[in-house]
């Protein structure tokens, strides 16, 4: 996992991720107490960064294995970023989600041209459900974060932060990414590393699914232990990846937690200010700038906001219970 | 008023106004049955379009003139636009609001450096009010529309269009643009005449308000006689402005108009399908492509999604009325 498989990735995708601008305003400048820059990746295709790892694993493939088709597991971004990506190329695609995934998002991935296969939590192994597809029907999987082509497509935002931050006149600031496996966090540091080492990575999680934060401060991989119910569950998961940690573990800076609350709260300043649409997974780096200042340093700070899909009930929730303005 | 006031105004707006992205997805194609393309000017500064004409005006103030300050009334979009513009070039600037306008926006208004004058809409004659101060202060009156100026920063939005349009490979497109005074429909179409001809401006109105259309229709200048209520608050005009209807006569294609109802259909689709928030008079050029497609010709369709200055509580009425997804 290197520098070239994300610039290869870069140019397998370009003209076709959309790249994302950086957003900002001066009441979230003076809220955070510094200047805050917003990569709004909510505005990118599936409405999530994840159709950039989907898209540079499928393109990835050689044509015979692209021809077999995909599989991903997946109740959310990363099942419609892999099955848009999928489509683009012809190649087929199976989404295995759960039964109860909502009903939105399994109509949103059909719509996408993907077979949905459905299990039951309870019952169904999931694991051994792909397994079998893939061998009966020789699917390639892709995994969500733990795959280079994967981490290298995610990178491809970081290179675009890397120039945008140039243009911006920004020599040194933390960037913060929202983090789940660490996929994001990953190719982001691996391409400031190389094209704008004074851009730092900081994670970004949830209260109570921090165990990025606390690997990286253990300097060793632990996953999440009471595992309360949060509101962003894009970005659940046990443990940080056995690719992507170690990177992490050499580049990033220490990780942030936020509180479901700040979150949402993040999500309704993103409404009145950037008047961007985020998830609550996709605004825990906005809320770790906005109300962990003290956690930052410099003059300015980069918030990736990872994504965008967001049933609308949520949203008016965060919508009242984050304030009016 | 000409193309060459565009590309002044483009070359002193450079790296000041964003540019915008042209947004899409599958599932807005699906509805529409042609391909559509969103420029999202509510990720403008300040929320809307309106900060280009703001920033085209005082910027091409003299110095002298610039130092006395400008004056405009606005309870909206072109306040905002007017305020930033003034305090980035360290100009004194006076907003007249009616003393009714929502709370947060007098206090926004503010927040941007104005000095806001309240005004009482049933007692107060507001044009005397902006008057005397211009003539005490030598104030600089900024028009939201029938100023060369702002023509020409609300048609670098155009310069953009037509750029973009060319990357996507579209050569010949209705574009819709959400109408109040014509402004930025009158800028656009110039800059399309000058730089992208297969480029056609079709304006979009709330019904009851389609005295652009009935104008057009009519080749003079009709004013709106009946007013009902209208979410549409933004787009609101007694009638086409002087400059711009002669524009708009000669470049235009038929106006389009749309339902308070089918406007906060499109608020929805582009919560869900673009994830970004749009006001309701943002949202009229977005509902006519969606809910007009038999008046539309082509293959593709560019709508210009104008602003996002929204209430909470009106955009969670738009998320419950406007449908699921």
């Amino acid at each position: 996992m290197n520098i070239d498989l994300i610039r290869a990735a870069a140019a397998r995708l370009k003209g076709r991720v959309r790249e994302t601008p950086l957003l900002s305003s001066p009441f979230l400048d003076q809220i955070a107490g510094r200047r805050v820059l917003v990569k709004a990746e909510c505005l990118q295709h599936t409405g999530s960064f994840k159709y950039r790892g989907g898209l540079a694993a499928v393109s990835a493939l050689n044509p015979a294995a692209r021809a077999r088709g995909v599989v991903a597991f997946s109740s959310g971004n990363h099942a419609q970023g892999v099955a848009l990506a999928a489509r683009q190329h012809g190649a087929p695609c199976v989404i295995v989600m759960p039964a109860d995934a909502p009903a939105v998002k399994i109509a949103n991935t059909r719509a996408l041209g993907a077979e949905v296969v459905l299990y039951d939590r309870r019952r169904d192994n999931r694991d051994a459900i792909g397994a079998s597809l893939a061998e009966a029907r020789g699917l390639t999987l892709i995994r969500p974060y733990d795959e280079p082509e994967v981490i290298a497509g995610q990178g491809t935002c970081g290179l675009e932060i890397a120039a945008q931050a140039r243009t911006e006149g920004i020599g040194t600031a933390d960037v913060l990414a929202c983090c789940g496996g660490g996929g994001l966090s990953a190719g982001a540091a691996l391409a400031f590393e190389a094209e704008a080492p004074g851009l730092r990575v900081r994670t970004a999680e949830p209260e109570g699914y921090d165990d990025m934060a606390r690997s990286l401060a253990a300097g060793r991989i632990e996953a999440n232990t009471d595992t309360p119910p949060t509101v962003c569950d894009a970005i659940v998961t046990p443990r940080p990846g056995a690719l992507t940690f170690p990177i992490l573990a050499r580049l990033a800076g220490p990780g942030l937690s936020v509180t479901d609350a700040e979150a949402l709260q993040a999500m309704a300043m993103a409404f009145h200010r950037l008047r961007i649409v985020l998830e609550p997974g996709g605004a825990v780096a906005l809320a770790a700038a906005l109300f962990r200042p003290e956690a930052l340093s410099g003059d300015a700070v980069i918030c990736i906001a990872t994504g965008g899909n967001v049933d609308a009930s949520l949203f008016a929730r965060a919508l009242t219970e984050g304030g009016a303005a």
